[in-house]
Parts: C-alpha cells; sequence; structure tokens
C-alpha cells in the first residue's frame, strides 16, 4: 500500500527526555548493538501522534472521583482507561464491594471506545442490543469519557454505589478536574 | 499531586480530523449529550504526547518481513505491536505454523518492551532469568524494536522459520522498510 | 470405523513446495529421524482438502475494506478469519477505539461459521437467542462471508464505524476485492 | 501488494458436496441474501489448498493408539491435533489421570507444529530452551506427526503412561494405522 | 468400533487392575515409598461410587451421532462429556464448522448438568433466564443426557447442523446405542 | 465433623437413591419428557465404576490437615481433589498468604495425577523436567495422595507452610484421617 | 492526598500471633533482612481493619447448608466467600452436577457484592439488566450475605437443587449457623 | 468442627459507618427484605479481623515510589496488592513499557504472599525453583512488603526500569512512605 498519512514536518519529537537507552534493559545487560537499533529509526511519514494523560492527571482525575464519592459516603472504586483501552489508574476504595474494581475498569473502557458516558450508551442498546457482547465492555452507567480537542484520549470508571447515576456523578467529578 | 508534566503551548493538536463526533456511537442513535463531553476536554497541562506507526507502514514492514521469508522459502507469521502492547498488524503466513501466530505476537511485545532485538534479550536471560515469566513475553530471537528519535513505539515479531535467527532476519527486514 | 471418504487418485498433492522438512525445526538442531517421518505418510484415501485465501488475498481483501472506511473518514480495525476460526489478518486502522479489535475478529469468526453476514445473522437471534452465547461469536452487522464453489472459506469483519452497517459495508468492500 | 500464489486452473473444487447453503444457518430461519452471498465467491488466484485427516481416518488413528496403550495396561488420552492447530479427536481413556486429557492435546499440537516427534523436540531444547515458553506446546515424549507427502498435517498426542517413551510408542502406533 | 470392552457377568467391578502403582511415575524414576502410599488407602465408609461410560461405548455413541448426521449430509461436531464436566471424546466432522467444537461440548455438559435435552432446558429459561449465564454452559437444543438406573452420567452434544432440532436427534442416535 | 455418612454394610451402593428425576431441573419447570430419558439408560456393558471420597470423609480429612497445621502455628490452605481433576474442598485458614489457595489445589491435583506425594514428584523432575508444564500441576511439596485399594482416587494439598515438607506432613495429617 | 482515615489509637493489634516471620519463607531458606522488613512496618493512621469469619466459622455454616439439602435428599455444591471477593471454603456435596460448583462460588459471591440474597438481586435486573454482565456474578437465587455489625463480610451460596428457592433456603440455614 | 478462634469482647467494629445498607443495592431497586438481612448478623465468636492500607495511604505510597522513579528518570508502573492478593492501587508511569504493568502487580503480590521483598525470594528459587510456578507470582527484584505489626497486610511492586534493583529502590521508597 503506497499512500501514507503526512503529518507535516514537526512531526514525532516527543517523550524522548529520560533514559529510553537504559530502558532497554530490564536486565542489567549492557546494551548489545546501538547501531542496529539506530537504523530502526522510523521516518517522519510513517508516524502519528496520539494523546494521552499524564499520570499526574490521571491520578488526580481518579482523586477527585474517590473524594467526590467519600464526601456522599459511599464506597466505590475508580479508574481510568486510555484510548488504547489499556488502565492507566485503579484506586479500590475502602469498603469497596469486590465487584468494583473490574465493573469500573470496563466501564471506563466502554466510555472511552464509544466516546459517551455509558448511562448514554447503556440507553443505545435498545437498538443494537448485541453491542452489549464486546469483551471488555459494560453497559452500566458509571463510565465517562475524556476528550482533548474533542476526540476521545481515555474513559473515567467509577463503581460501588447504590445507583449507577451516583457512581456516574462521581466519574464526572474526575472528569472535570482535567479541565481546570 | 501537584507538579505536572508541561509540554509547552503547541501539544495536543493531533488526530483530530475524521469523524470523532459520530465515532461516539457505534449504535445508531444520534449523540445523546454533546454539550456535556465538551466540557470534558482535557487541558493541554494534563496531556503528553507518544508516536505510533500509521496502519499504512505497519502494513508496509509487515508485508516487507513476510516477503523476506517467502523469498528463502519460509512459512512464516508477522506481527506489528505498538509500544502499548496492542497488535497493531498480524499476516498468518500460507502453510506457517500454528504456534507461529502468538509466537510472532510475543515476540514483537518483547522486543517493544526493552526496545532491543529478541535474541539479544535471550541472550540477558542467563542473569536475569526470571525476566521470561512475565507474562505475554518470548525471549526466542525474531523480535525488532522500531524506535521514532530513538524511543521505542513499536516491535516486529516473526515466527515460523527453522531458526530464529532467520526469523529475526525477516523481522529486520520489516523495520529497515520503515526507515526508507 | 471402516468406510472412508474417497477423494480420488488426484487428491493430496498440495503445499509441498518450500521447507517443510527444515520447518521441523525452529530450533536449529538438524532433523533427528527422518526415517521414521517418512513412516508417517497418510494415504490418500485417509485425507481430504480444503481451500484457504492466500495471505495476498486476505491482505488485499483486508486493505480493501480499510480504504473503505477511510474514504468516509471511519476509524476502523478488520480482520480475516478462516474456516478453521484461525486469525489470517489483522490491521488497526489509526485512531480506532480499542474495543473494535476484538469485534472486528468475532464478527469474522461469526460470518464463516454460518456462512451469512452478520447483519442477517443478528436477525436470526429472534428465533434462536441463545445462538449467541456460543463462544468467540459476535452478533453484530460487520461480518461478510468469503466463499469458493459457495463453500465458506473465510470471514472479513470490520468494527469501529458509528454503525453496524458501515461495518458491514467496508467489509463487503473487502469481499468484493477477491471475486476480482 | 500485487503477487499472487498461482495454483493452476484445477484447483479449489473441495469439498463443495452436502449441505454449505443449508449450514449457513444453525438458527431456524431461511438464509436471507443468497444473491449477495454469490458475490462473495473468491477466484482461484486468491486460493490455496491443504490436507487434513478425515475423521474417520483421525478417529481410527486415535483407536489405535488407545489399544496400543491397553494393550500394555496403560491407562493414557490420546488426541488428534490438525496443523491449523485444532483438536479434531479426543478419547479419554478410563482411568486416565485428569492430567493427561490437556497434555495429550498439547502434545500433539507441538509435534505438529514443527513436523517432529515430541522426543526429538524435548531434546532441541538444551539449544533453545525457551522454545517451551510458546503457548500451547509441551514439550514430553508422547506426540508424532502426520504427515501427507512430507508435509505435515496432524499431530497424534498420548499421555497418561509411566514414561514418555511409552506414551510416544502408542502415538506412533496410530500414526501407523494412517499409512496403512 | 464394533468390539466392546467385557466386563463380565458382575460388571462394573472398579477399576483396580492395570498398572496403577506403575502409573504414579510418568516420569521414569522408581516408585519412592509404597509404604507410605499404602497406609493412604482409604475405608469403605469414606467412599462413594459413580458410573461412567467406558471409552469404547463413549466412542461408538459419539461415532453413531457423527454418522447419523452424515447420512443427512450435515457438517457436525460431537461430543460427550461425564457426570464430573469432563469431556470423553470430541470428533470433530469434516467441515464442520469452528463453532460446532466448543458449542457440542457444551451442550453435551448442559444435558448432564441437569439431566435433560438442552431442547427442553432451552424452553426453562422463560422462568429462570439467568440459568444461561452459568459458565460452561450452552441452552441451545442438541445436547442429551445419558443414565443409568435413571441417574446422569453423560451428555452426548452435536453442533453444527442449521438447526438445533437436527443436532438433537443426532445426539438421540449417539444415546439409542448405549441402550442397545 | 465427626458423624460420618453411614452408607451400610454393602458400603459403595452406587449413587442411585435420591431426586435425581429432580434434579434434572434447577429451573422450577417439570421434567419435560420422562419417557425418552428412560430410554437413554445405558446398559451395563458400557460402564464402569469410580470410587470417590464422600464430602463428609472429604471434609473430615482437610480439617484434620488443617488442624495439623493450627497446632504448629502454620497458617494455610487445605484442599482435596479427585481422579477427575475436580476440586471437592477447599478451606482457607485464617491469615493464609494469597498464593496459598491455588497452590494447594495445584499440589492436590499433582498427587492425585501421579499417585505419589508432591515431593517425591519434584525429584523426577531431574528426569523429566518438562512434566511441571503440564497445566494445573504444581511440583512443590505438600501433595499427598489418596488411594482405595491401591488405585488414586483424591489428592490432598496443603500451601502456605515455610517450607514444603510442613506442607507436605499436614497433608499427610489429612490422608491418616481416611485410614481409620 | 493528605487527610487520612484516623481510627484512633487501639487500632492494628490483629492477627499478629502465630508465625509471621516464618511466614516470610515458604522456601526453607532463613529470611534475610529482618532489619528492613522491620522498618516497613505502616503507622496507625494508615490501616484500617476488615471483619471476616473464621475458617472454622465458615466450615460451620457451609456444613450446615450442606445438611440441609441432605435432609430434603438434594446434591448441592456449598461456596463460602469473603468480602474481598476470596473464596474462602467450598464443599462439593456427592453426586452434586458439575454445573452446581462455580454456580456456587458466583452466588455467593453476588450476595456479598450487593449485601442481599441473590433471589432479591435477580428482580433488580428488570430495572438494571446490565448489571449480570459484572464478571464473577451470577443473579441466580441461593446466595445469601452474612454480615457483621450489619456491614457485609461474606456470602454463603448453594447451587443444584431443583430450584433457587431450595439453594437459597439451604444457604439461609449457614447463615443461621453463624448466628448462633 | 467446634473449637471457635476467641477474639475478646472488644473485637468487631470495623468499618460499620457510611452507607451500607444503601450499598446493597447497586440497582436503584429499594432494599427488599431487612429483617431477614439482620438475622444474618454473625456472633463475634465467628469473626477475626484484618489490617489493610487505606486508600489515601496506598496512593501516597504509589505516588512516592512514582515519583522517586521519576526523580532518576526512568519510567515505571507501580501497583499496591493487600494480604489478599486484590491490587488496591496502580498508577502506570508515562512512558513505560506496557510489560511493566502485570509485571508490577505480580512483583506486589509476590512480596506479600511471602512477606520478603522480591530480591530476597528470587534468591531463593535456588533451593525451591518451581516456586515460581505458583500463578500470580513473579520472581524478580521490585517488589517489597508492608507490614503492620510485623504482620504482611500488602506489598508494593515496581516494574520497568532498567534493573530489578532499581526497581525495588522505589518500591521500598513507597513502603518508607507509610512509616512516616
Amino acid at each position: 500500500m503506497k499512500k501514507k498519512l503526512v503529518l507535516g514536518a514537526t512531526a514525532a519529537a516527543v517523550l524522548t527526555a529520560g533514559t529510553f537507552g537504559a530502558v532497554s534493559a530490564s536486565a542489567s545487560a549492557p546494551a548489545a548493538a546501538p547501531a542496529a537499533v539506530a537504523k530502526a529509526d522510523a521516518t517522519d511519514g510513517n508516524l502519528f501522534r496520539s494523546n494521552h494523560l499524564t499520570i499526574e492527571a490521571a491520578t488526580d482525575a481518579a482523586e477527585a472521583a474517590l473524594e467526590a464519592a467519600e464526601k456522599e459516603n459511599q464506597r466505590v472504586t475508580v479508574a481510568v482507561v486510555d484510548r488504547n483501552g489499556n488502565t492507566v489508574v485503579t484506586l479500590r476504595g475502602d469498603g469497596a464491594g469486590p465487584q468494583s474494581y473490574e465493573s469500573a475498569i470496563r466501564k471506563a473502557y466502554t466510555a472511552v471506545s464509544w466516546n459517551a458516558p455509558t448511562s448514554v450508551l447503556a440507553g443505545r442498546l435498545a437498538q443494537a442490543p448485541n453491542l452489549k457482547d464486546i469483551p471488555g465492555t459494560l453497559f452500566l452507567a458509571g463510565g465517562a469519557p475524556v476528550t482533548a480537542k474533542g476526540a476521545p484520549i481515555a474513559g473515567i470508571g467509577v463503581a460501588g454505589a447504590p445507583s449507577g447515576d451516583l457512581d456516574e456523578k462521581f466519574a464526572q467529578a474526575g472528569v472535570a478536574e482535567l479541565a481546570k
């Protein structure tokens, strides 16, 4: 396939600080073939970039959601999932039920997958009931999407409160933290 | 936590073309609460960006690896995995053994995790033998990392040839395609 | 059991080129007991043959489906699954939601299992709702079967567009590529 | 990708008898769109063919292996796996240990993956010890490959006897049945 | 397979013959502590006994089911599961869809769990719809129970035909073989 | 628990009393087709019987093992697994480490699979190191087999003490309870 | 995050008897760095405490449930799960169906997660049908919660009787044992 | 079993504040049978108590570990696991490799299971190599135990740095935060 996404000359300069050379070894042996690795560098025309919440931002958002729940004496778990579906932060609140951990992750996953609150998505099942059979999803209120320039970059999920509406209120408190 | 990664004013403008508004619905119902979603937009200070191979580039690389194998009459599977550990491309070559599919994915995953060829990483087990117990990894030659500005962004894995050295030679052919 | 499928004298001559002798070793040791292996050769009366898409054809079809989606600014994942249920090709499109990867595979699996588009199969659930509990299936529009002489040999699945009908339109574009 | 495997004009005429049209419905609804399905028929140039043991042959082989074990008062499980890695036949012998079922499947899978007896493959681990970390494999004697024209088409695995050598002797009895 | 294990007039004398002492070693080392093991022998008051199909009987039943399907040109998989939920026999028929393998096992499992045909059990979901959420079950016609003195000892499952009623007809043919 | 199921002088009369007819419905609907089910009754020639610990005996044994550990101030989990590999009893002792639960089950599974204590089986790995790759097994001291007439019918596994030898001593205390 | 739960000066004195020092080694090596471990001791302000059933109490409850079932000639499995979702006790009754084991665990898990009998929770699905998609749950009657001072600390689940109401009656017999 | 752990009259008063009554419903329906639930309250003699880190403490510790890594320009994931093996907090650091997430959880799990740093535990494999086959464990430096009065209550795991020693140094920074 020959056509390529062209992102322009300024692309591809992200995340280069730090110790990636060293990171190449989680074992203590020195890097074996730096020259070979250098050759592997992809040209800009082969790249696109995606936005992610920093871990600091994601933690702040999760803590804000948890605090919102604690203010109402609710015991919940909070999760933040990125647009790739990977879990970034989990916080299991004191006394939260055992079902809340996986539920929070799945609500977050569902919200970021369709870029909509899970309360809205649950309503859509009336028209496409089998959506809920997609692995990793959970169509229960309590998940809220996070966007950057309108595009989905993360989801925040909360589970454990007596109703999904409460869970989602807390998740939205987490989202609001990110817009400050 | 209060300090935040500051990426500067030009950050966070990626991947906004297309139909993300519409993407919020894989069901046919119209988006329910656009105003609420708009509020969720994260500020720049909460974001960092990562590089990814375009699907066109990843497919080209995988095909280059497969062609290199076919030229030597080898039956292999090729996989490309991104830095988040997600599989981006798989190509199961005609007549490749059943074990080659998952092997190729795991070699790619291992190469991108430590930013080194799996032939090099396999050697490191002498010092840290339990590295190979990490889920999703496979310490067999045949995986090669892809970088952008030196940072790992993907891995290419090949499996099915009579030796891991051959597999890795084909994987490197895929990497070389990206540097053109 | 004594009766056997008789396929005639011309059967069983497929896929013999290449390096299968060598393939017997993914480790570098030489083959140990060629004589013993030779004795294992099954007689024609014990064999039947099945058709598969070549990896070139399957890749072309997947790329055609992805291009059809890109033309309409949709972010999707495409998968091709063979009649044995094995994934042959996956292409995760740039910016496709995380749920799209497994969804595409399952739609393809479902289409090849019943040799019908998943939009049609979803309609059948009205009569046999528990069909959707079969592991590996997904009864959402977006999967299309591929046949050879009318018999199912593969499925193409697409996921990530705002509606299943769109997904299936792209999948059919992939199927059409194979009839050229 | 433009070049295609050319198999010649006689290819692709297999397995068309029977009720595949009907097979498209495991639900009782009539097939919805035969015209559309007809269009999906792949051209010959897009196909290759693979050999498989008929279920009658595979059952005969498994029974022969089980009988060989019973003659020596051994309690074993027997499995036959095809070149795609799918299990075709399993026979859990009376009184065989619980570990024997999955072991037999994995030995068969390993034998067909590398087209060699697992007793030979276990020896190769001295040079490539991490081969045994490939999912689905088991490097214990007791698995034997089945070929057609020298190419691997299936594996037979036996487990449960006091030694792997005994297991493999029984597996070879199954292979021998197919050469008759 | 026509010959059957002859157990004599006393039938069902429990499995004590054979080589269980030797079975204690799947490795080649001699048994280490026979005296200690001898002490472990449980007294009769601590035991109950259960009935199982011999592997010969289970294979005959599975083959009878498969032949019934072949007579009607249906491509199916057949499975036999015992009262402990363990799979005893699987036969994947030539050309059966990939979904049929796991489906057949689950139908057999469901039939033996509730000692009723799955066509009957599917009807019961009207009153207890969540029964179908029990892991390992499948509430689709095609599973039939096998009893001994009225108590459930096994299930036979068939999957792949155009309707569950056909599948179950073939499964019943397998059951009938056991009553001869 | 001190009282035991008294089965009378004939011991081990096979489990035909009770409510199996009723058991056929875990849903509240009445049994649909008793006549059809009656036909399914397998003839004696198709059956063999196996011995199992009664749940009372298995519980007594597990409690004896746990008490033996408590006497030495050890925090452990105890499991009993039958010859089919199914878990019959688990007791997670107060304060036992999280790893002990699955460990105890696997030790019991391993002991009953090869009818030997796991301390002995661990020693055999010197000759057949890949035995430990069989799914479900764990080659650590702490598992002991239970026999009836010398044939393996169950395993008892203990995990959580500072050494496997201690674990196995407690498991043997469980076995001894069954010989009383 | 700076505010902390303050539990008062008397907190944190639980479960210190026994051999935890020794427990740090399931291998036979002596503890390596006691001083370092001593530094890790968390201050009271960082702790909260939770209640658990002792294994003796949990076993008594499970046995009471099983006896209640046996009195009515029902064959069931009983499970006790704690508030963290971990299984504490399982007892597989003689002749209980294979589906009963996992069902009992999930009913117990569901009851403790929402602190309500599963018969009540099943009714709630009318309003929130997707609750049942949460992993690990089963919304079938037969699970009963156990509390301490009104807070949920465990669940008891029973499965295998002809109706969920019977199962739950037996589970309640187990709960009642704990209130004595 | 009659003897019970006696904890004294002051036991069992933990975690009763909040909204547990309401927590019994994650669905919006009102609680159905409060009287019945009240009867389930377990007596003190049936209880023991365990210590847990508050979510605030666990988050502080995880953040301390992450900051320690960031100060040295290392990209890591941090996890906190409680004594029941449940994950309490995860923080995936910016740019951490995909393998680091599960690795961090497993290191924490291993540390709390044996109440020792994983660097020490890895050394013990010389004597008991099969310890590392216990599911959920990872014997790589980077996990540190957290205690209360000397008993293990949690583990902190870090993964992603170039060496396990670095990972463990960061984990110990997290532990130190809890002793303040």
